[in-house]
């Protein structure tokens, strides 16, 4: 993980936030290629959900609902952790993360040792952040920072079943938008943190068929990440026990990637039955329920699956990180799926200093960027360069040397084969364009 | 404005938020076409920051940031509204927009009367949102959401300065994500809202260009609107009187569109001239400056552009809005710009029950799909399908006919000219990347 977050801060994919204040809480400021990264992962996955498929539509709500929502869906009573001070070290811990964590004491103890302190009974806690709308603090004006964007989703159910005139099955996405959790102990880098970004998706199905699209939602899921290039190897799918089920759940699968903490939550996947819409239907009196042509009415069941965007930065980042020896040289390289790495393809002039190179080279760099996300770099020399588009993951270099000037043709570096070949200029757009929907498998092993 | 939001109501762009339970505060969601609409907004104002350019990066930090932050910015002192209650009606009403304001007696009065209000002496209401970070309400946890992205940008300069290696001039853009303002009276539908999300680029300046890249930058972004098609008539340019002029700026002008209301800020343009860069240098103690090769060093300019993806959204949709009677019908169209409209195009068999045109059709659109976010449908009269298609600006319908079984050709409609020509199925990939590519200018009068 150290070499992750090294990495992650060396490239400007991730910041600790509020860093000249002393930083706050576990957040993370995202630079340049974390943000490309992370509008990749929301563009594939909106582009599975959505665009690939006739039965999901997308939905985006407020942050800040009304706080009938969080009575109906159950957080305000329950969205809570176990919270223990330690009345010895005055820190506080989650009561079921203990082990996971560490007691203040100087000299500080090993993760999971509290011998000398001195806990309190555990309270619970709720997670929501609130806050006051409106002009004045008064009691009614009290509302919650959404926890997930799930609820945002089921209030609008009616709404969406009408218009787009749905009938189950079918889903509504919502895609990026923060939520938040006022976490006990956010930590692991990217893994457990205060505001987050979900992509969630609440398949709405006949009762009858929700065992069936659980499974299928379970498959489609580890099919998305295998496209993207996620070793088999380090993706696992984990079906919870019947006591360690949520109370609205009927059924919840994790898909766990192998993070450098273990086996980890990377994205859920659950049947909800009809907890969520018989709840809001009784608080708002709203009927939220499906009625066919043939007089057919029942309340949907809704499969969902759900994961943060960070999770799958953070899971993509590892499983591409690689380090080996190429002739006398170290190396870095993100082996990154093309259509989810930062950067598509670089341009260099083999000679920085060379006017007739660098003036051919950011004319094609114009040319591509119309389509892509393409850099230019005259800075250096030229292995220092595709060192750096090593590190962010950039699939292909293409180099304007001597012979260009006299032939029309460039050099195609491979970021993973570093296999060099040459190609004419007027066939780097379309190169380009095919490499990028190509099958990809990380050579990773 | 009624007919937008009873458009985005029927087709699903904008719902109210929290609906079902009596909505809250002038809030809205955003249904599949509203979402497609801001991604396409966002990704063209990405485009052309970042992608199609060499000077700025992008950048994308916490809502919640340390209140150091706030506290050096001057908003935890000054960013307030002006705030009176009405002892009569009970109403809270801002002291400067008391003309636009309606007092809550009944019978009703027009906005601007408060004759028969007995309003308090105005006092400061701050608008930032406040919260409390971690484990318990104690008053050092104290925090707010962010009012503005700007200030997230302005504590990561020294980052992206010496990851990036950059030198003045140059940019960093926060694009998307909400900032949070507690307005005192929200309202005209998507134009003042509490949660909104803003597109701001701080772009960093040697002190004497200042002035010179404030006008660039109030060029380029016209120029923008004029690209995305929006008419030239309903867009001006206001500079800011000195006595109008925020503390921290030296020079503003607003992009103002005629909405509805009235000529009102689009987008703004400024020059904050090294305030914000002192304050938090002065506030943390972390030099926040630029140190050139040859020793030079100052405090950068800051000249930004700041805009709300909703009061984009907003100017786009009253500008593509257009009622026309063609033959005998009626027909409302969104003549959007290509690139922002929604969807890029419908696929149609004109005969929705017949297998070999549905089949045909279906491969076409399947095909289309993967490079575009396209729609089938083979649901009711084509009149029909394509007036829908018309409501949410889909620009081109491929239909599939008799003619299609025979030759593999399909017809092609514009949306705004109502032309058709027929085109060989082969080429209906290559016929819309082209179209989308194309320079477009609004037909509408």
């Amino acid at each position: 993980m150290d070499k992750i977050v090294s990495l992650c801060r060396r490239r400007g994919f991730v910041f600790p936030s509020s860093e000249i204040y002393g930083g706050l809480g576990s957040g993370y400021d995202y630079g340049h290629y974390g943000v490309l990264l992370k509008n990749n992962i929301r563009a594939r996955w909106l582009e599975s959900m959505v665009q690939e498929r006739d039965d999901v539509v997308v939905l985006d709500t407020a942050i800040i609902l009304h706080p009938s929502v969080w009575e109906a869906s159950g957080h305000v009573a329950g969205f809570t952790d176990p919270l223990v001070d330690c009345r010895t070290c005055k820190l506080r811990f989650r009561a079921d993360h203990l082990e996971e964590s560490q007691c203040g004491r100087k000299p500080s103890k090993r993760p999971g040792e509290h011998s000398e302190c001195d806990l309190t009974e555990a309270r619970q806690f709720n997670l929501m952040f609130e806050t006051t709308i409106g002009p004045v603090q008064e009691s009614g004006a009290k509302v919650y920072l959404r926890p997930e964007t799930a609820q945002g989703i089921f209030i609008n159910f009616k709404n969406v079943l009408q218009i787009a005139r749905r009938k189950p099955p079918f889903g509504i996405a919502n895609v990026g938008g923060k939520s938040f959790r006022n976490e006990i102990t956010p930590g692991n880098f990217l893994f457990r943190m205060r505001e987050f970004e979900q992509m969630e998706m609440e398949f709405f199905v006949p009762p009858d068929e929700a065992e069936q699209w659980y499974r299928y939602w379970i498959d489609e899921r580890v099919g998305w990440y295998r496209r993207y290039g996620l070793r088999e190897s380090q993706l696992r799918v984990r079906e919870h026990e019947t006591e360690e089920l949520s109370h609205y759940s009927r059924g919840t699968s994790d898909l766990e990637y192998l993070y450098p903490i273990g086996w980890s939550e990377l994205e859920g996947v659950a049947n909800r039955g009809d907890y969520d819409l018989t709840q809001h239907n009784e608080h708002s009196g709203t009927k939220l329920e499906y009625v066919g042509t043939e007089g057919e009415r029942y309340v949907p069941y809704v499969v969902e699956p759900a994961v943060s965007v960070e999770r799958i930065f953070l899971a993509f980042l590892i499983d591409a990180y690689d380090e080996e020896t190429v002739g006398e040289r170290e190396r870095t390289v993100l082996r990154l799926h093309p259509r989810i790495a930062p950067v598509k393809a670089a341009v260099l002039p083999l000679v920085g200093k060379d006017a007739a190179m660098v003036e051919r080279a950011r004319r094609l760099y114009e040319e591509l960027r119309v389509d892509e996300l393409v850099e230019y770099d005259d800075n250096g020399a030229i292995g220092r360069r595709y060192r750096r588009q090593d590190e962010i993951g950039t699939p292909y270099a293409f180099t304007v040397d001597e012979q260009t000037l006299e032939d029309d043709t460039v050099t195609i570096r491979d970021r993973d084969s570093l296999a060099q070949e040459r190609l004419a200029l007027a066939q780097v757009g379309s190169y380009l364009r095919d490499a990028l929907r190509r099958p990809w498998t990380s050579p990773k092993t």
